[in-house]
């Protein structure tokens, strides 16, 4: 996985599948003397769809961002199949840091992380805001510098006065987020349901840090599951949000080796150090445009 | 995980837990002057449930294993709690190599693997035959000088006659492995669902390899449910047959990372690779008294 | 990994290997109605040298860690063996966190770790001081509260002069750790070489994080090291500081997987992942007394 | 990594780097009709050189390999630089299976892994000939219904007789290894230096696997050194043989976990299991390939 050295213009585009797209996308950007300095395809034999990521150097291309639109555009037009699914296309210059907002709840490792590493300079990222139904964490956002909201949710239950409370903290989230069109909404152990209809507004930018391996223990405390079952390995899963809870596309996943020693209370301890990598790495493949979804799963280019 | 260079006793007991019992045990076998060379303990606290391995050089026991049972099964009698549950104990003398009887159909990677390492001396075991409900494995075993016996099975169906043909290719199955007695029975993908009768028969001796990391991808063709899911990761599964499918205490699990580029074909055969190390490690875990299972989960000791 | 839920004494004891040395220790510990709820042992065959970690529960031995060093000791005196190496042993109060100070120099992301780990309440320690020969990490030691020290230390030169500059330095570097008489203190990418004093004072509590995977790529710049020998692993070890440099027992490992098309930037970057995780693992061993030398190699109790 | 599931044709190309290589190759791809299956590029950058492999579907080209080569052969002269380093450019037809020379010693593993994978029908190649010097494996060998000759060598001396009767046993392999032309001669723990003039001739064919995580531990003996250096993880390397030893350009790495109560013996038997699955990752790779050598490093297509 490259990071980009200078600035650069990211094209991802996906169509249905044929014989000579890669020939029409790179003649096109050969022609107007663009230097590809990355390049990843994937076909999808199966669901007959095809996807690829260019990364193009900026310098290459006087006319910048705007002139490699009109390319790619162009050409995307001509993959257009009648009838078919249609052509998906986007032209990013990393000159401008990719807007992020963060939801959280009380544990702060995912948090800490995140920011350590944009304080570090090794994830380009403008963290706009940390929003948090408990204040505990505003501190930590403090010393980064992000503003900090507070939404406080109801307890969970199941009366129509928890649920209105709770439809209005998620309205007050969603303006707090909504402000700054983020590239992405993160979910750092934020431990709220998000409603359907927000996961429908943030479709394809709501990253959530699922504590288990999925699709093992969905649900509720999935160590104390792990626990039980005895499993040898537990893990963390990074997945865009949809309305089918847990069920998202997974972008990363990963896991680490426990033994009968570990109680539930170890694992969620050791777990912390899987699940703040796999949102990192998640997230930073997503920032990056690695990750496009088709179907349900996702093609996650290195 | 030492492997025993020369003759060993190996203890293992699990027992109520209490304050003193390794005192108790070590006490014991100091005024005998038997020299440990391995020594293993935990206490599940929640289960108020202690277990152990001990392994003691042969050499430091003249009288050898029967010495050293009548010593082991003294402190185990003081140890038995009234109407708890009963101290298990069991001493084995490695001069023996275990008998193993493996179940096989028509995928040869385990079979291969699990050979191999007896031909080249790292896994101390006597494979007394192998059964497999088709023939193609046959030369493997020949190759090996282990009899093989092909015991037909019917294709799977819901009827009464498929049902008798059934019981009839298990109940000739059971014969063959019975004969041995073996410490082990091992279904190195042997993909027929054992009766229960059987599983209840050789409850703790009989090792099943899965090809997910349960409980993720229960059932049939994992690796295409692994493939519909989008996973980054698929494992395996060493687990102790019980009489719900694939829900036994589970010995062993690993797992290796794909991407969206491999298709299930590409992980059935990916997939090979850690399902013959699961096996290989979680058998020899089982065959060297490593593991201890109590309410469902195993103690594995190193 | 156990965490100790409530207040616990810590003993670790090592001897020359004998027979009984297990049931000396429970035996004594049974007597006096200790409650034992981790216990670990290794024998070095070779080496004739035993070792052990015992936890106990102090709610179990009234009078405290006072009463347990007494019984201990009597123990321990029990078990020297005359013109043989002496017997070492350590009673450790958990009630009293370990004191730590953390070297650093420019790099963030092992300092925001571990403080943040801190912070979340996962890792027990009381960091007394950060020093640092840059300025630049003085911000997150004053977010999380502890006190920020910079020693400047003269550019790397083989004059007299610089030697004189580096000696002066290290001599307030000295006595800003000695003051808190520390458990350990970590070089967490602290980028300069200990001098040999320093190292001795500090035998077995000066904790070093080495950005490869030694014996591999000893010295400077290891990334670029393995990016010219194109490697497709590269690690991070945690070890003890001695006098040779990179040379000292090492406590833990870990590597991650590269390809080609990794730059040595983007190895840097990747790495820094597994080189917090590796120091936060030997840390955390090291104050658990999880961790004893011998021979200069490590037993490292899980 | 896809396993072509029909008929492939497999062409692999490596050139100076310049802008509009990739058009150059796909437009003359795209107008011959040929169907891209698998395509991958990488330009190193420092060097200046460019590397790919692509797959297509030999259906997709009715006149077959031989118009394949006439069309590559005509992309690859305009990509020639007067005064560079010269194109290198192949084309293969994956309608015949790769010839491959095993050369053994007395160890059992890779090779039982190997004619394994071969029987089980996971890696496509056409084992020709075992050469041996020892006698120990040829029950193997005749198990696989594949010739195994042996080739005595004498006791490593320093003498001259020992060098001419090495030489002579050398100069006996090459005619048995040569006579078939092998795609790969595989060193399987061979445990021979070979001869410069070997290395030579073999050069980018001769593939070992030594038993250590490279550049660590090179030369003799590799887990005694790993045991008294005390690492915490044990690996193994895929790489071509040059006559530097241990010093070719590595194909495949991985490691496994250790730790202190793993004697150098146990260190052998486990680090079997990784040694023969980095030997079948590697020669899969460099029968597929997926392997590319430049500046002594590999680029290594997944």
């Amino acid at each position: 996985m490259s990071v980009p050295s200078g600035r650069r213009l990211v094209i991802t585009l996906s169509c249905p599948d044929r014989t000579g797209i890669v020939a029409a996308i790179t003649g096109r950007l050969a022609a107007i003397g663009a230097s590809i300095t990355e390049a990843a395809y994937h076909a999808d034999v199966d669901a007959g769809w095809f996807v690829t990521r260019q990364v193009v150097d900026s310098a290459s291309v006087p006319g910048g961002a705007d002139v490699l639109r009109a390319v790619v555009g162009q050409v995307a037009a001509e993959l257009e199949v009648p009838g078919g699914e249609p052509v998906r296309w986007h032209v990013r210059d990393t000159a401008e840091s990719p807007r992020v907002v963060i939801l959280v709840s009380r544990e702060s490792h995912c948090l800490h992380d995140l920011l350590g590493r944009v304080w570090g300079g090794e994830l380009d990222m403008d963290v706009r805001a940390v929003v948090g139904n408990h204040e505990v964490l505003r501190p930590i956002a403090a010393a980064h510098g992000v503003p900090f909201h507070h939404v406080p949710f109801p307890a969970r239950a199941q009366d129509d006065e928890a649920r209105t409370g709770r439809d209005a903290a998620f309205a007050q989230v969603a303006a707090l987020v909504d402000e700054h069109d983020p590239a992405a909404i993160v979910l750092a152990r934020f431990m709220q349901v998000l409603t359907p209809a927000l996961c429908d507004r943030w479709a394809g930018r709501a990253i959530n840090i699922h504590h288990s391996f999925l699709p093992s223990f969905m649900g509720a405390r999935p160590y104390h599951q792990a626990h039980a079952r005895g499993v040898k390995l537990v893990g963390a899963t990074c997945h865009y949000v949809t309305a089918d809870l847990d069920a998202g596309p997974i972008i990363e996943q990963d896991v680490i080796r426990i033994d009968h020693a570990d109680t539930p209370e170890d694992m969620v301890r050791r777990g912390r150090d899987v699940e703040k990598l796999v949102l990192a790495r998640g997230l930073r493949a997503h920032l990056e445009d690695r990750v496009q979804v088709h179907a349900g799963r996702t093609v996650v280019f290195r």
